[in-house]
C-alpha cells in the first residue's frame, strides 16, 4: 500500500456502529454506564471496524521500531548509543521486559530496524529496514532529509500492511533508541505549540542538571527549525526520528486498514501527532494504552482527545504498555460479544421493568 | 482449615525476598524504576510467596460470592432484590461481564451462594453454601447474629483453601448482591472511622434523591450499632453483608495460604477492612485491582496503603476491575522471571559502565 493510496483509505468512523455499541451496552446485564472508560472504548472499536460488535482482536502484534539519534551528542541521556543495538539483539532473544508481557498477554513481538547505527548479529524477527544508520542532530541541523522522513513513514506503513495480511487484528506500537526522548519532546512541542519546558521529560532517568539541558536542547531545536504544524514530513524530518516516522507510518496503515493501533509511551504519542496532522481521521483508529510518566506525553494524548487506559508509572518504552493494557481493549470489544442482554438472560432491569 | 489455624499461619511480607526482588530489579535490562509501580507489586509478590523471583500465577480464579440484603427494604436501590439470583444463574451460563472478562484474561469463574434469598435453578459451578436466605435490615437492627457473621467467614475461608487445594495460584474477589454498596459504605465507615457521606456512593446508579436517603441509612446505621472496630467479627455482623464476611474469610484464607488476593470494588475493600481488622498481616496479601468508583473504595484503600492497578471508572463489581487487573499482577511477577539482566543479555548499563 502506497501512501497516497493509505490516505486515500482513511476514514472517520463509523457513526451507525458507534450508536449500535452505545444501545448495546444499555441492553447487557449490567447497570448503565458500569463499564465506564470501556463502554466508549467498545464503541470506538465498533465505529473503527464498522460494524456491531466490533471483531475482538486474537492475534494482535507489537512492532518495536528500533532508530538512534544524532543529538544522543548533546549529552541528552546517561546511556551510551550502543545500547540500541544491544536492545535490538535482547527483544530477538525474548529477554526484554516487552517479551515478557507479551508472553503473559498473548502478544506477538516484531522488531523493525528502521535506524539503527551499531551493527547487531542478524536474528529472525528482526525486520532489517533501516533508512540510515541513525538521524543527525537536531540540535545544530535537520535530523533527516525530507526524503528519509518519507521512507521511514513508508517502512511503518508496509509493516502495518504486511502485519495485518499475516493475520494480525490490532498493532500495538514499541519503540527502541537510546536519546530517542529528545525528538519526541520536540515533535509534541512542534505539534501542539508547547513550550519545551512542558514537554521534556526525565526519559529513562536524567538528572536535574540533564533534565535542564535536555530542556534547552529541545527549546534550541525549536528556535533553530521554527517547524510548521501543517508540513508533518517537515516537522519529522526536522526535529524527528526515523523511528517517531516509521510509527506515524504504522499508525496510518493500520487505520486505512481498520484495525486498532494501541499508542505506548511519549514516543508513540508524538508520531500519534504527527500521523494525526498527515490524515486527521487516523485519530479513530488509535486507543491510548497508558499514561507515561514523561510529561510531553500527557500533552499529546490532551490534544488528540484520548483517555489512556493505564496509569501504571511506567517509562519504559518498547511497547510495554500498549502490550499490557490489550487484554483490556480486547475484553472491551469481548463484552459486546458475549455478554447477555436482560431480555435473553432472564434478569429484570432497574426499577424492576 | 479453620479460622485458629488461618490466623496463626497469616504472617508479614518475607523481608528477604522483598530485598532480593527490590534488587533484581535493577539489574534487570530496563532502566532502574522504569516499571513505575510494577516493580514494587513484583517485590510485594515476593515477599508473600517468600521466594524470589515469586511464582507466575497461571491459574487465576475469580470467586463471586453473592447474597441478599434486608436493608433492601429501606429503598437504598432502583433494582430490585430477585436480580441477585437471576445473575447468580446469569454467572453459571457464562453470560455476565465477569465471564467474558475471565475469558478473555484467563481467569476461571466460580460461584459461591453464601447468602441468596430468591430460589434459582442449581448449576454446575454454583457452590450452595447458603448461611442465610440474606441479612436483615441493618437499619432497624443487626444484620446477622454473631454466628451468621462467623459462619459466613469460614465460608470464605474453606473455599480459599479448596481452590488453593484445586491448584489455583490466585484469588480474585467478585461479588454480587442487590444493595451490597449499602452495607459496604456502612463497614467502611465503622473500620475507618469515616462519615457515612464520605463512604456511600451511587453503587449501581442511584440519583441524588436515592443517594441522600442512602446516606441518611448509612449514618442511621452507625448510629444505631456504633460498632466498635477492634470487634470485626461484631461490625460484620451490625452492619455487613454475608458476601462482604464471606469474602473477609476468602481473603484470610488467601493470606494463609500465601497466595495473592486481587481485590475487585468497593465490596472487596470493605471486606479487606475486616480481614485485616482480623489478621493485620493479610494486607501482605493484598493486590488492588482497581479504584472503583465508589468513594469508599478509596477510603478503604487508602486507609489499607493500597495503591489501585486500574482507574477504569468501573462500579460494576461481579469481580470484573480485579479480572482485568490480573494480567497485569501476573506480568509483573513474569518480570522476575525471564527479563535478562545487563551481564546476560550484554547490554551496556547507565552511564557506560
Amino acid at each position: 500500500m502506497q501512501l497516497n493510496e493509505a490516505l486515500a483509505r482513511i476514514r472517520p468512523a463509523d457513526a451507525d456502529a458507534t450508536a449500535q455499541a452505545n444501545a448495546r451496552q444499555a441492553r447487557l446485564t449490567k447497570p448503565a454506564g458500569s463499564l465506564g472508560t470501556l463502554e466508549e472504548l467498545g464503541a470506538r472499536l465498533a465505529g473503527l471496524a464498522g460494524t456491531c460488535p466490533p471483531p475482538v482482536p486474537v492475534r494482535p502484534v507489537v512492532a518495536v521500531f528500533a532508530g538512534d539519534h544524532g543529538v544522543h551528542a548533546q549529552d541528552v541521556t546517561p546511556w551510551p548509543q550502543e545500547v540500541t543495538a544491544q536492545m535490538v539483539a535482547n527483544f530477538a532473544a525474548g529477554g526484554a521486559v516487552v517479551n515478557a508481557f507479551a508472553r503473559q498477554c498473548g502478544v506477538t513481538v516484531t522488531v523493525v530496524d528502521v535506524g539503527v547505527a551499531a551493527p547487531y548479529p542478524p536474528a529472525p524477527g528482526i525486520r532489517d529496514r533501516r533508512v540510515a544508520r541513525g538521524t543527525r542532530d537536531l540540535y545544530t541541523g535537520p535530523a533527516m532529509t525530507r526524503d528519509e522522513a518519507t521512507a521511514a513513514v513508508e517502512v511503518g506503513l508496509a509493516v502495518a500492511d504486511e502485519l495485518v495480511d499475516a493475520g494480525h487484528d490490532a498493532l500495538l506500537t514499541g519503540d527502541m533508541g537510546i536519546a530517542n526522548t529528545t525528538p519526541a519532546a520536540a515533535l509534541i512541542g512542534a505539534f501542539t505549540g508547547s513550550p519545551a519546558e512542558v514537554v521534556t521529560g526525565r526519559g529513562t532517568g536524567v538528572d536535574d542538571l540533564m533534565l535542564a539541558h535536555k530542556e534547552s536542547v529541545v527549546a534550541g531545536a525549536l528556535a533553530r527549525h521554527q517547524p510548521d504544524p501543517a508540513d508533518p514530513i517537515g516537522v519529522l524530518a526536522a526535529v524527528g526520528g526515523l523511528e517517531h516516522a516509521a510509527l506515524a507510518g504504522f499508525i496510518l496503515g493500520g487505520a486505512a486498514r481498520r484495525v486498532p493501533v494501541v499508542l505506548d509511551g511519549v514516543i508513540a504519542c508524538a508520531a500519534a501527532l504527527a500521523a494525526v496532522a498527515i490524515a486527521p481521521a487516523a485519530v479513530d483508529a488509535l486507543v491510548a494504552g497508558h499514561r507515561s510518566v514523561e510529561p510531553g506525553a500527557s500533552v499529546a494524548l490532551k490534544y488528540l482527545g484520548l483517555t489512556p487506559l493505564l496509569d501504571l508509572g511506567l517509562r519504559l518504552g518498547e511497547g510495554t504498555g500498549a502490550v499490557l493494557a490489550m487484554p483490556i481493549v480486547a475484553g472491551a470489544a469481548r463484552v459486546l460479544h458475549e455478554v447477555a442482554t436482560f431480555g435473553d438472560a432472564g434478569v429484570s432491569t432497574k426499577d424492576g421493568t
